[in-house]
């Protein structure tokens, strides 16, 4: 059975990016500091690079949204944009990109290939389960796009990367959630330098 | 060297406390939740009973939010209220109420007395530094009583007990700070059955 994992990098008071995100801040005032558990010195820890090979290896498809692939609002408009990581993006597998404006599907090297959905995130889902040849679907946030994702009953996995840094604003993934939806049961607690790791189930 | 432990039981979305709090539901709808991990099966654990014994032993002073120490709001109005403890209360030390209205102080068995505070956390620190007689000083909440502390620079150590709990509405401990405003290090992750302990240090 195929497992869907949402994992996100998360601040001390719950947020998962600062305010402000553009070209030159895609994850907005402050937020880098969220990434450096596997950006930084720990980078190679093995409980970090455990972390991280769960939410990267061995995935089918995966599931983000537009401010995730890029800093471009709006229309398209011919940009030639195509994703924040190079000519070979980390995701290896056809990677569904949550938008309100059509665009055409991008082929990157190393099997990633990113696909523009704009009927939703169901929509985006059933393409991911299509696509994923039965293997797992990773939810690789934003928050607006795992907000989505969990609150549409998809994810089965909720990794947390709880880093000691308080960012005051931005985007916070448990946001307009009513109490106890989603019901969790936590499986897994793990330390890093600098950061906590925790896993939540989702219970149906 | 003394220190100002900072104790909370928290909600997977950062909520200490949820909607509504009332004689009946002291901790708001849904809040009895975040302390199944001190009061339900796994209260004798031996890490859940190590973090109670950080936050409750050898403590020479307490501060706490007049909502922590009872439903009464606005003016005592003669009332009797002593605590939701019983005749003696877990804290076997002065415990300072932050409050807007004058009450005389009450003595409690146990070596636990109420004293009530009408001018600021500022003040009822400094009280609860000479009635401590150089031990270590809790703060023991609600929300708006450790904002207040740790605003005010007072706070040493900030421990979280993390259940896998949504409460989706109430009173989020860490809201309304500034980024990077208070500095933090992860210092401790610990596990027990269904929740996650973690400890921050304040850097000053």
């Amino acid at each position: 059975v195929s497992r869907t994992n949402l994992s996100m990098s998360i601040s001390a008071d719950g947020y998962v990016a600062g305010p402000g995100q553009c070209e030159e801040q895609p994850l907005g005032v402050g937020g880098g500091a969220l990434h450096g558990w596997h950006m930084g010195p720990a980078a190679n820890h093995p409980v970090n690079r455990q972390v991280v090979s769960d939410m990267m290896d061995g995935m089918g498809a995966t599931i983000m949204g537009r401010n995730m692939f890029g800093p471009i609002r709006g229309e398209w408009d011919g940009s030639d944009w195509k994703g924040w990581w190079g000519d070979e993006p980390p995701y290896h597998c056809p990677v569904f990109v949550l938008t309100h404006y059509p665009h055409d599907p991008i082929e990157m090297q190393g099997g990633t290939s990113f696909h523009f959905v704009t009927d939703g995130i169901e929509s985006a889902y059933a393409q991911a389960e299509e696509a994923s040849g039965g293997r797992d679907i990773s939810i690789a946030g934003g928050a607006s796009c795992a907000r989505q994702a969990i609150t549409a009953g998809l994810v089965d996995e909720i990794d947390l990367q709880i880093s000691p840094v308080i960012l005051g604003s931005g985007e916070r993934l448990f946001d307009g959630f009513d109490a106890g939806k989603p019901a969790l049961e936590l499986v897994r607690v793990l330390e890093a330098p600098g950061v906590a790791h925790l896993r939540y189930r989702v219970l149906r």
